[in-house]
């Protein structure tokens, strides 16, 4: 029997104890040998659990117990997760997490540290929550140059945004909603501001490369200031607004990487997967696109992605098999002011014929939205040709300081290519 | 550096050899070591090809060449590629292949003989061209109880129904189109028939419940006889027809399987995959609903999936890591007789009114379908409710009995839930 400790029994590691133990035997048959959890890690106790004689309270115990091979690591954030994980991979004992934010901060370490002492550190779980994306990234699709990859990689917003879509709410209802379905934290930032789909596609794009990506490079606006006039807008247009994390290959030494809300046609994959649902998108030069969907969060789907994780290694345990996911050297981030798009933008104006005029001297080419009903009151909008971030700022502050224009309402930009 | 060979110039063949290639360097520092090509064998001459040195028609030089450790087999068909995939396992040499008649008829036994011999026998391409998912089946999900998997498979067919839908085209104008693209052979029997997608969900359907699911067991019927008529039905019905292969898990000892097209709710995923193009779907207990979608077939895609084995492979060459799939013993595959489903039936009339009174009566609680535009002539359709297979056919015997119907002109399974 091969013995592990869970370090955290909130949601995701209770999940991992829950799969462990309801499909303990088919797990022993796939994995080649049964799978016990001695210890479980947390400051809480939990008197009603049936598991409740393993929790303890000192890591310490887990450290120093040779028995303990492998570790789940499902606490969450950087401290005492990081600690923690380093001390256990230099002891040789083998962490699975799904603590995404310790991954994309100090992932190229903690993999080095596994290399050198010949264990794994796996982290199937830190994207998509249960679908299996690292693993096919890594090994499935090694023949191939990737080139692209673009997702919804955050379930909250993405259950905010359709609830928005489909039931034309405002972001705070919409919010509200999710908060009493518990998609959303009391505190949504880390969600809502596109923190979690910036630290997922800097992990996926790292491994995709091989190179790091560092996800504090990573531009990053989240889904707050999207209203509800401007889904009614993206709809006249055949489009909807996702949150889509994305990131290219440029050339051998730089990546182009980018959270953003976007409005994309209807016809869109992504367009379709609703509520939280994650659906994460790959392009290689062999295999062309290919597209990965599923439950990106929740406790069983995370922890099916953990499990498979435990699994591979128990397979492995005395051969000695190291899982190394070659990410070397850092990859440069465009700066985003370099890079191009097109941008819807709606304008409250003073005086409609001027400013529609201006709209057009300064951004030409562009297209003004017809709508079939009117949206808002004294506005406008209009999306432009593709062109540089940085040219696109200097042309919306001529604009704005204009008589005929009151204010910019909003900018969001426009992909209709993806 | 480590020696391959590869048996079988044709598409897939070929396209492994322009994808390592191609990809050298970045190859070589996933797997960690240099590819070489050191044979190709193949009972043709390509004098124009550049690897044309490599190519070799004696299969004993690959089996008895100590430096080849890996062999790629895209014979196809089971003779030869049976003969000798089952010596070069034996000579202790790892081989991997994209020939899905193979791994169906003898996977279990090629299997044992891998694992006996202490290396691998891959075959992610079998199944899904490109598309990553034998390998996320057996490792990422591994923590799960799947329950049920179903698919659109086979590229030919899915490109045949796909114009047929969108341009109102007979099933044998776009059979030619099909063929004139490349898309279907001169004799198209192998996927028109369904067969090859029976084989693929045998092998998905093996691997996801651990058991071997022989295709000789599964029902399987094809989409010649689907006709321009029934897609306009479809449409009416706010459906559409696709070829699905699908299986469930009954219980320890038992599975339903079925291939045939399937009229299936336009708002499903599967519905909007389109042409060549392929779609898995796997249900497992802590997982949820998983989908992977790409490219199933063509040169590049099927050679990414085989280049991602030789890489797997190569990365622990010297670890004995080998890779079992876990297949052990025959599961029944339920008689498509005891299985249930509802049914879409055309019917041609000589008494309008009686035939639709016979029909209420035989199937009551069934469908009528209305149309905004007639269809055909002297006929109308009808979906039943759910039904046994067994007693839907008496049914339908009964009712080709009547002196009021003149003949039965299609059937076509129905699900609204799949």
């Amino acid at each position: 029997m091969v013995k592990i400790a869970i370090m955290g029994f909130g949601v995701v590691g209770s999940g991992v104890w829950e799969v462990l133990t309801k499909n303990a035997a088919s797990i022993a048959k796939r994995a080649g040998d049964e799978i016990g959890i001695k210890y479980i890690l947390d400051i809480r106790d939990f008197p009603d659990h049936p598991a409740k004689n393993l929790i303890i309270k000192d890591f310490d115990k887990i450290l120093n117990d040779d028995e303990v091979s492998i570790v789940v690591e499902t606490i969450g954030g950087l401290e005492p997760a990081y600690t923690y994980t380093k001390k256990l991979l230099e002891k040789g004992k083998h962490v699975v997490t799904s603590n995404k934010e310790l991954v994309a901060k100090h992932g190229p370490e903690l993999l080095r540290i596994a290399k050198e002492k010949n264990i794994n550190y796996f982290f199937e779980a830190s994207v998509g929550g249960g679908i299996p994306i690292i693993r096919p990234l890594q090994n499935c699709l090694a023949g191939n140059q990737i080139t692209e990859i673009a997702g919804i990689l955050n379930g909250t917003t993405n259950y905010i945004l359709t609830q928005m879509s489909k039931y034309s709410l405002s972001f705070e209802e919409a919010l509200k909603q999710a908060q009493e379905k518990g998609y959303a934290e009391r505190n949504p930032s880390n969600d809502v501001d596109g923190h979690d789909a910036c630290r997922k596609i800097a992990i996926l794009s790292s491994i995709a490369y091989s190179h790091y990506v560092n996800y504090e490079n990573i531009y990053t606006e989240g889904i707050s200031k999207v209203t509800k006039e401007d889904m009614e807008y993206a709809e006249e247009l055949g489009c909807t607004i996702k949150l889509i994390a994305m990131s290219k290959k440029l050339d051998s030494t730089t990546v182009f990487a980018r959270v953003s809300p976007l409005m994309i046609l209807q016809k869109n994959p992504f367009a379709n997967v609703d509520d939280v649902f994650n659906a994460i998108l790959v392009k290689g030069d062999a295999i062309g696109d290919v597209m990965f969907y599923g439950q990106g969060a929740g406790k069983l789907p995370t922890a099916s992605a953990v499990v498979g994780d435990i699994i591979d290694i128990v397979k492995h345990i005395d051969k000695s098999y190291v899982y190394t996911w070659g990410i070397s050297g850092d990859i440069k981030v465009l700066n985003i002011e370099e890079t191009s798009c097109r941008f819807f933008v709606r304008v409250k104006y003073k005086d409609l014929s001027k400013a529609k005029d201006a709209v057009s001297i300064i951004f030409n080419d562009c297209m003004i939205v017809n709508t079939h009903k009117p949206i808002g009151k004294n506005e406008f909008a209009f999306v432009t040709h593709e062109m540089k971030e940085r040219e696109f700022k200097e042309k919306i502050s001529q604009l704005e300081k204009l008589p005929a224009i009151e204010k910019v309402l909003s900018i969001i930009r426009y992909d209709e290519n993806i």
